[in-house]
């Protein structure tokens, strides 16, 4: 940590703070100029307040240079997290592919897609239950009967489930119920939420919020391996910008900030960034290739007259075809599918 | 709404898409052009899936026209909501000043803010009791104690309490103890807690997120007036862009744009939009100059040693003039504090 | 400045490091944590190259402390910049007031606006003869005609005028012709235009570009004094955001930030941020509230038939009106227009 | 185009409306609803001032539906263009690779960097000779001399030459010297510039500002189309976001969105987009992953000494290492470098 003092500091202020760091557990080594003094601090500067400091009168600003995530982060564990589910993993070189519409609608519907997904090699089954909406007169989802249907469907086709939470009060349902709990990106930073899954020991598929930062998406993951839950997997599905064509801006260089700073595995979500069924193919070809763990797809086999989301949904067809051409991207970094 | 097709579109597909925008209630008008033709649809277009319209192959896409709430629309309700709260009112011709610090932090500091922000004209108190905070390592509130000693505080100064809640477990100890609820920004599209609190019928503070459009937040309130409750009071509190000098861009043009689009009041929280305690009190002024409803300050009695949000805290004293000037801002525009 | 080291650093590049910082007459103060070394730097650090240190592989990041900007840095210019303009002046107590249309369409009409909103109190014309377009279809201005009508229009009322350039090569006539030149948000980093401009003594109005930071607004002054012309005053005139309801986001933050930043005069454009003209007045009131040096305001006779701009113009009505209220709140602050 | 009225229009203000459009050579044909009027407007739309039209008082908003742009649009001009260089193409099936240091800074090291990128497989050569620098204290680039530079490394190798114009002043130096003349993201809406440009039959390299729309890029193009030249190439290079982690956030969406817009080839800058080296190879290969046209990156001999941009170049022989996998890549697409 930096902090930066004003011009007219005194030497007692300067001997009060240092004094203040260094009953903090850490030491300071101030920088005299000028203009300016500048104090250099180390030790466990994660458990100075920053904010605290940055009140004091006599302090211009304050400046990081740890990162403020202990758990997520690579500085203390270098290696790659890898996360078994049943018999698979996620992480590591083997790309995790999930697919399956944006909700569940019927009993037809899931099991179709979800045979048709599977003969095509996806991992995992995606599907809604439970539906985040901007609108409170938008479907919003089959809720608990979601949930009976892609145990269904995964009793059919052996395909671990993976569906979002929206509410605490359904946490010990969803433990029970699916393989992997997805936190949407509107909850990103919904701390309650992030508490009570870190309290199990359920694999997390934790979304980038639409204006969240790397670092506070890290944070939010330090949330819950803060409780105990290491299993953690990020997924970047694009942010807000001022760029209107696309329904968000994905963030590909998001995957190689995510991979230096921390070890967690990182999946793309191409159906969400773009909102448009025709760019999802060949972002899915650019997230492979710019080295993400894997991918969630939106699947529907008939995009048309899908409850939600159905201009970003791709057909069974088309996601069979993409899945030749990632094996091939995959191959050439000496990655499997 | 105005749908745009395909330049390859049938005339049986025009007939098919005329044919199911009326069974949903709604007539639709073709205009053709030489290389487009476009289909204005009226009547309750708000029941329309927009979504689904733009799945469709020879639809190009989908312009929405009306707003898509209704309960929070101006068109439908064209005076101002006035939102009575004890003997005081939200909305209107009198101003709303909500102050108070970041966090309750102790008995005598809660106490020693409120009469002071009292006596300068305050209407509220507000005081964390729980708090979202980005690290799990900081400060997380004094949770039940918190509201206990903010009951304490307004029993002593008689001012109405605003506290925030982060989870519906809590949502009986809230109704039950405090006059506003507030909604905070991470939370403004947690659907749930929007649910729930629509359900009673306490006044909510409901802010805007940090990447929230003012549709979006308005979509929000919706949420909650759906479920019954219209005491919604709207509050801007900056967005995030990507100018990083202050924490956040306080969007001001967003009380007129609301204004215009919504009966519900909007207050201003000029404190979380700087994060700069020293730009507090221009942007208090500005906002009541623009027109906002209100403000909602944070006061510390000590803001160097204050357990949040030091750093965009004013003092008693600061806040005590500052009040000099808005009565006499307010006076301009025939409005009083 | 702070240069952060990788963990990995040897002593004999730390030495290395201290030497070259040295050699280019600042000094190194080492800190040495645990995990990481810390370089604090003082002394001429704005010579230093900031990317050439950070190219370095024992390098982690370069943070900077002092801002890069000299001539339109406060702290080596603490007292407020004025600039005088025939017998007024720009910056200081009084406040500056531009008036007029977007573009000058005709002697009638540029004549009537300066006359009205002369009469009204403004201090200064504004009137575009070069027009910037998105589209190459649009009207483009009237060009020299139109700089014509404007000292028509001067002659007239004795109001100095204002108006955008676009080219170096018209560099010579609008130094004879206009009193202050423009720079448009979308030239802030045309180079090369800065640096004819600095090489005048006219006074220039430096519109912040749509997604530049204070800073780089501040560097495209400096560019401008760097070649010895003092007479900068800037302009807030909305970034670009998420945000579409308006054309762009006000930032009145910036006023304040600017101010404590630089000595330069900061003046608001409400219209162009807006974009739409019922919200202009608001906006005008909030600009003054919150402490800016003045306005430059869009007035069209007839916003209906205006060549551009129509949707942002106030008419001189509802101007003259405005200025009743924009010397009230300046009052408040002990500020005249 | 779609005109939405104000409820209380009157039948006279519609049909002087139907008249006025009738004029402009479209026709009208108005929807009318219970709450609103809509009025669909076919034909020559791009000719009407959508401006003018909104000033209307009873005119709510007017939405566009076809896009403003005509030579650069796909719906006129349905296939690929491809824009012969000397011996070369860019666009359609093969790959263009262009490479070379961020500024040429001395015979030697253009050479030697032009004789590397050659061996490795680039197919152009960047370099820049006038530099636009954020700070007027930065190295501005070696100008006349940085050009002469450029020709002695065409002349070696025979690659043609890319470098960027910042003046119209220098345009007849350009034409003779370079084979693509280079528009900087700054300078993407200097019209002056592009016009000039556009009077020539130079291939023009444009690049994305930094906070241009998709459809602003499209609109510069179609200024240095609209005035005879139609070799432009678009270059995303990143667009600026609340992310600060890198310098710019690559917007790898914005191709597949041009490639269905328009015509034009587009190609990727992962070096500014990123500002870190080590996110250069995984980008550039989901920009080919992608689709894009072409890739254009810093390659530097020397990275930790280069006057610019060191940290975001990359080294000969990592260049060579990544052409590797650029070509395995395209293979699957069926393209060739």
């Amino acid at each position: 940590m930096v902090i930066v003092l004003h011009p007219s500091v005194t030497t007692e202020q300067i001997e009060e703070l240092k004094a203040e760091l260094e009953k903090g557990g850490c030491s300071a080594w101030p920088t005299y100029g000028e203009f300016q003094t500048i104090i250099g601090v180390v030790g466990s500067t994660h458990k100075l307040d920053k904010d605290k400091l940055a009140s004091k009168n006599y302090v211009e600003k304050v400046l990081s240079v740890q990162e403020p995530y202990k758990k997520a982060n690579r500085v203390f564990h270098p290696e790659d997290t890898v996360i078994p589910i049943g018999n698979q993993t996620i992480g590591g070189n083997k790309l995790t592919i999930i697919a399956g519409p944006c909700s569940v609608e019927s009993e037809s519907q899931i099991l179709s897609v979800a045979n048709q997904v599977k003969a095509a090699g996806a991992g995992f089954l995606r599907g809604g239950a439970y539906k985040p909406r901007t609108s409170p007169y938008s479907f919003q989802g089959l809720k608990e009967e979601g949930l009976e249907l892609l145990k269904i469907a995964r009793a059919e086709t052996g395909l671990p489930i993976v569906s979002e939470i929206m509410s605490v009060s359904k946490l010990d349902k969803f433990v029970e119920d699916v393989d992997i709990i997805q936190i949407g990106a509107r909850n990103m930073q919904n701390f309650d939420l992030l508490k009570a899954v870190g309290q199990t020991n359920k694999p997390i598929l934790l979304k980038r919020g639409l204006c969240a930062t790397i670092e506070e998406l890290l944070m939010s993951a330090e949330y819950i391996m803060a409780e105990g839950n290491d299993n953690v997997i990020l997924c970047e599905r694009g942010i807000r910008t001022f760029e209107t064509y696309t329904r968000n801006t994905l963030d590909l260089s998001a995957v190689l900030a995510i991979k230096k700073l921390s070890h967690l595995p990182v999946i793309i979500d191409p159906s969400h960034a773009a909102g448009k069924w025709w760019m999802v193919e060949a972002l899915s070809k650019a997230s492979i290739a710019v080295g993400a763990d894997g991918l969630i797809i939106e699947v529907h086999n008939d995009p048309a007259n899908a409850s939600c989301d159905g201009p970003q949904s791709i057909t069974p067809e088309r996601f069979a075809s993409l899945m030749g051409f990632l094996t091939q991207i995959a191959k050439i970094e000496n990655r499997t599918i």
